[in-house]
């Protein structure tokens, strides 16, 4: 009953299968390994992208900031949700790879709206050299709060940032889980909306620590490149990295394990529900954001269950306050605990 | 007959068992897992330095660079061979991470010499701001060409920088063929001699991926734990990378597979030479510098003989032309290969 | 009629007076003049601080980029109002400087309450190395809009910074103005308050470039010498500057400039304010927001009054609409220019 | 008799005049002066580069890092002689402002031949990622050691660098002192030799502190815009640097006083070559390096003359024993004072 992270979760074995499989004889160094050449073609081929630049690394942090300092400048500002991961979780990555670009936090919660992302645009520099210049915009999807956008919502997010001549990036930590939310296609989800790079992730559905970096447009691959030795992310022994995503995109692992985190959180979701939990967030993919009675957190974590309060502390005397939580549903998590995890409700 | 590099071999079975036992149930993410405890004590015994902070990453390049940083400040340059690794293989990784540190060159080949060393210190600035401040001086052990610093060149280094009141750092990407080389301690080869910082190197010695990062005073501990998440470096399913380091240094792996390269490269040097090959440099660990007849190298190539040429073409009518080359072992070479190899000459 | 800016008349006659003076022979180079030592010793007693260190450089953003950058870690975020200049007009120097740190804009307008700091402050990072440390706290007084922070509010901000062990800097662009209109000493508007890094501006006031970087505790005085000069702010010929500077505070020529500046504004706002318009802040030194109907501000403008509107455009129809609008004073306006302005009304 | 620098000269009094003349009422704050066309439209007439960007900042290390920063990327190395001011007395802001460039230094002395920088661009990077790529390459004119390249020399310098597509920076601190040695055009000097951009000094003849940074292709212009005002070297009341330029450029008084100073620099080297002395580098410009004996510099330095031992220490036993000095005239040293201080030999 571990519903803390999907960060904490064990490796697929199918992936750890595909390790072992690597590990024969020897291997080209630095991404010259077949095996990423076999990835590059299937991730092209999965996006519809024959031109797709295509590369690895081994931390969402580093696809991430790598990619955003690609499509910007230091003197830019990157447009994002106040709850982004790149503005909360990563310790100013962003701003060290891009050389010192500011984030400007599009108000609202975790879905950025079109409307408050143009507001946002059009409040940063008309003066000339004094503020910051206007940079790319970047989209979580998953969002930081389990939500979902639609492919008409990502579609107007990206022509607005189209309409300044911006660049889109999204940030894919949990890519599979959107899309099996969407029941769209990758190119659906990314170009053809409008997306110019992908962070997509691996770690966080299964891998042991992979995420792959798209640009559509190819023109940014050497910059990238640069990028990733000097940030120290090009690794020697890079068939590791290669035969990890190979597994994830052999036989649709990734979608399959997508599709039962998606399914048990769900289920999860309609169990509390059904106990008369209230839900901040409407849970859509993964996670799930609900609150309940203290006496009941009291009693699952009690029996085990793992989870994070969310801006609340279990120590208290009101045994029927309300208290928020954070719930995540990675591959490995099966039904039967769900089902168990609910019958202590 | 794999000679081109210790970057290409697979991972060795121990490493690869003890991640597959690694991969059980929920661990602790970001560094906080158990195993990672483990090392930690693990590597302050075997450095007898229980104070000492130790982190992983997974490059070469990102201990270096962030060792580097954390020992120095943007305004200093940092002391290192002309064919260091920091200088010439990291894409300016040691600058971005420093923000814009210089490197000096200490005149000579790949050894410094305590005398050189002092020669590049007093040369830096004593005229207040305007040259770069004296930073942190970099020793590699073992060397770009393959030398060995005795514990006595070691603790000159050292004491030429503890003069002038600069830290030490050492890249020990080759750190345990060094010390079987030596056949000394950890700590004679390290703090004993003066080094306050080093990059203990895991992956070119049969791990799939990790770099311990050891600082003997922990005072940086803190400032390199943000240095690390805000480059990206910091591990969410972090046990992989501890599961790694863990099995290599347990039953004394790292030596093990340390001996066994070296040894096997002293027996291919001991061949070359009994067949007339020159040295640019004397072989002390597990890297090979020689020179002999382009006729013997297309013989040997021809044969499945995989190496680098040194500076030098294959191509060429001059069949008596000596042409020099460089040769690797690295764990996973058998001996068995070393004396087929031998046999062509 | 000019009142579109403090940073567009001409330099004070005594402050050029004292460039000529300084013109005399040779002089030590990078601030090792004899008048720098003179400026240091008058501003230590001036600020009641004998041991501050005191740095002169040429522009406001140089002196705010360099004091933030000495009292943070890259890693860190800095907190200021969302209309700080160090924010929106300054095209991402602080970030630049400090090595990619990053702001938080504290909710509220130009003046930040100790409540809203506070819980900008507990909002950041308790989270480990995840989010960005909690770094400066940065004030401006006089504030983008006009406003002064009374002694008092600027005691209560620097004791929430305080609480959390954060330094505290104060851009004081326009110190002098602030300073003659809380009619408060130096020490009080700054130290005494719990300040630790002042900018100390001259330019804004009558100087032709120049700004005073002051830090009451020497411990930051070498660090900050290297930034300069890194930076390339470090003036060969420092001499100019310190002239600037030392005409600047003799005879009270700062006191007596900032005191004409604000009394010709008071009188400004009261002819505005008799004639109807209304005031978005209230002027407390030497800047006027106001509004009042289009008809008027055609008619000033036809006359040659010269001023920033603000937020609106002097095109369009309707005679009666309000229109707001931006009128700085600086030392140059003449009492007869504010009279004959009042007069168009 | 201060021969210690030309950074401690005072101001030429035409200088001085232009500044006293733009301080009449308002002017456009941040380079939009009336002036600053007048300078831009100057120094494309002068330069015949009818398209040049044109900017005025105020330190020489800005001028060159600001441009050094605009022709080159993070991950490349910028080739220089190794006592360039660039390398030796910037405090690594080149660094700096590029993001972590690197400087590689050209072996040789202050001159740098074709050969020597054709060898080190060939040494650096062929190996796609792993080390720094070919950057800029920036040559000083006059060079650090008072010498003067040809324009045969630069032609064949800037040839090196355009057959491997690098840039080439100009260095022109003493811009005015090599050309009026050259008896060269400022564009055969310049971008008809082959140079991209200039850093055309005005500080050390006889301005306050003002440089131009020159482009002769203008796309480089708006990038150059946003470093400069992100480096914080943006002034405000930019018409007093304006000013200054525009009194250096009128009349010819920038050639005027690089010929006094060279002029006088002739004779002094006269004289002491007629005295005995030696010469460490033939003086071209104004910059003298030659040896006498110990008591001369005793008999010298107490009589007044000011000017630095290179190298050496007054103090000392052997009075016979020649000590080496390095002697700069500028615009403000008279005849008189040369003939005084020869007539102590």
């Amino acid at each position: 009953m571990f519903f803390a992270s999907d960060n904490s979760g064990p490796v697929h074995p199918e992936i750890l299968a595909g390790l072992t499989d690597a590990n024969q004889g020897y291997a080209m160094a630095y991404g010259a390994d077949t095996q990423m050449q076999a990835v590059q073609e299937k991730i092209r081929r999965i996006f519809e992208a024959p031109d797709a630049a295509v590369y690895l690394v081994a931390t969402g942090t580093a696809a991430n900031s790598l990619a955003l300092a690609t499509l910007s400048q230091p003197w830019q500002t990157i447009f994002c949700s106040p709850v982004a991961h790149i503005h909360e979780d990563e310790c100013n990555a962003p701003e060290f790879y891009s050389g010192g670009a500011k984030l400007t936090l599009v108000p609202g919660g975790d879905r950025m709206t079109p409307e408050a992302l143009r507001a946002s645009i059009t409040g940063e520099e008309t003066r000339g050299v004094h503020g910051p210049q206007r940079g790319p915009v970047s989209i979580t999807q998953v969002t930081e709060r389990g939500g979902v956008y639609s492919i008409a919502e990502l579609q107007a997010l990206c022509a607005v940032a189209k309409a300044y001549g911006l660049p889109v990036h999204l940030d894919g930590a949990r890519f599979a889980n959107a899309l099996v939310a969407l029941n769209a296609s990758p190119a659906e989800m990314t170009w053809k909306a409008g997306v110019d790079a992908v962070s997509f992730g691996g770690t966080k559905n299964g891998c042991m620590g992979v995420e792959a970096v798209i640009f559509f447009d190819p023109k940014h691959a050497w910059e990238f490149e640069l990028r990733r030795k000097r940030g120290a992310h090009l690794f020697s022994k890079h068939r590791y990295l290669s035969a990890q995503m190979l597994a994830y995109l052999s036989d649709d692992l990734w979608l399959r394990s997508a599709r039962r985190a998606n399914d048990n959180c769900a289920r999860l979701a309609e169990g509390l529900r059904a106990a008369g939990a209230e839900f901040l967030h409407e849970p859509q993919a993964n996670i799930v954001f609900a609150s309940f009675p203290r006496a009941i957190h009291r009693r699952l974590m009690g029996a085990g269950a793992s989870y994070h309060l969310w801006g609340a502390e279990l120590e208290g005397a009101n045994e029927d306050e309300m208290l928020a939580c954070r719930m995540v549903c990675d591959w490995s998590i099966g039904t039967d605990q769900i089902d168990r995890f609910l019958s202590l409700l």
